[in-house]
């Protein structure tokens, strides 16, 4: 196999839980395309490639080496054009990016609060130390700090899945009839919690959580390899 | 000419403000389209046409009639393929339901409890009354008490402007280089404050603030043919 995906995982290298990989394996089962995925930890990210990347996902896809599931997305759609489309337009790959923006800007620190102790626990203890300084330093107090805001988060992060509710009135994916690579970037943020952490962020009857349930019924189940915390 | 826009007005007919109406009116200008813009109350929405409408924006385009801002889009988009594209393919018109939801449970709520004193007391008296009866049952308290709330909506306003700030790191609007009817979206609800309200929803130097003038500047100004309250 020359298609190879570098995955972020913690001591149980069967689990890798990185929203953004997890972004770009929907995104090449999507395409079709078969991958081997090669777990990594945090600390050993600088090291593979020859130090090509320090942030997940990165693809290497015969000689070519690309990161960022954003710009892989749109690499597989350039590269596969007779594949099944991840955007299905220029129109798409731009607006893309605000659902990108929602993501980043919405539902990951609130994600991040809610799972932070549970992400540290999963991990080898090297990893742990990587972890702890690093998300210290981004959020500017202690994990523990963090983790203890994470129940507010929690008991507010419903109302911010609003503007999905609305979309899932019209459609069942964010693609319309069926899912796109938008779909996949929210798919990642709830991923990431469902395989890291036991507490449910989606509740039954929701329409996200039957949105969720149908992504992760997609491409054979992909979503299913990895079972819920 | 044959095609007619319903525009929400206040006493002042020369100042159109409803948020979905320059949605649809940035739609036409984006095609090329001339229209003659018909100003019309709160009020007076179920008499036109025939009672073909309870919501602006209304659109008669020859024979056909064609309400809201999304659907209108999407007709524009079939009926003039020719003309500049408002979606830029099949993606988009999906995607772009996020955008709306988005605007929807985000900017528009808080925009409301800005700038409900401002709408109330531009508008005609037997429109007062309507417009009172309607919001105060919407948000099941009087028009003064959501009013009062709009000091605190416009002290957090800036924060949820941040998946545009992500989206604007990257490109100059939601189409990427040039505009799409995604930007005309969250350009409604900028606008209708901008025209309603002398409270600025948008501090200088904010890149939004920017995106925002640069739309303001699009098709020969259109948005500026109003002036600012």
């Amino acid at each position: 196999m020359t298609r190879k995906l570098y995955s972020l995982c913690g001591s149980d290298r069967a689990r890798p839980f990185s929203p953004h990989v997890w972004k770009t394996a929907m995104s090449l089962a999507h395409k079709g395309l078969d991958f081997d995925t090669v777990p990594i930890g945090f600390t050993e990210i600088r090291a593979i490639e020859d130090g090509a990347t320090n942030l997940v996902p990165l693809l290497r896809d015969g000689e070519k080496l690309v990161k960022d599931s954003f710009e892989i997305a749109l690499y597989l759609e350039r590269t596969y054009p007779d594949r099944p489309a991840l955007f299905a337009g220029e129109g798409a790959m731009a607006i893309s990016r605000f659902v990108e923006g929602w993501s980043q800007a919405t539902l990951h620190p609130a994600v991040t609060r809610i799972i932070i102790r549970d992400i540290h626990d999963r991990l080898d203890p090297v990893d742990q130390a990587y972890f702890r300084e690093s998300r210290e330093k981004r959020f500017g107090t202690s994990l523990e700090a963090v983790a203890e805001s994470g129940g507010s988060s929690l008991a507010t992060f419903s109302e911010k899945l609003e503007p999905l509710r609305h979309l899932l009135k019209i459609q069942d994916f964010l693609g319309g009839a069926t899912p796109l690579f938008a779909d996949y970037i929210v798919f990642g943020a709830f991923q990431w919690a469902r395989i890291v952490s036991p507490q449910r962020l989606l509740q039954p009857g929701d329409p996200v959580t039957a949105w969720f349930e149908r992504c992760l019924d997609l491409h054979g189940g992909l979503g299913r390899s990895v079972t819920a915390a």
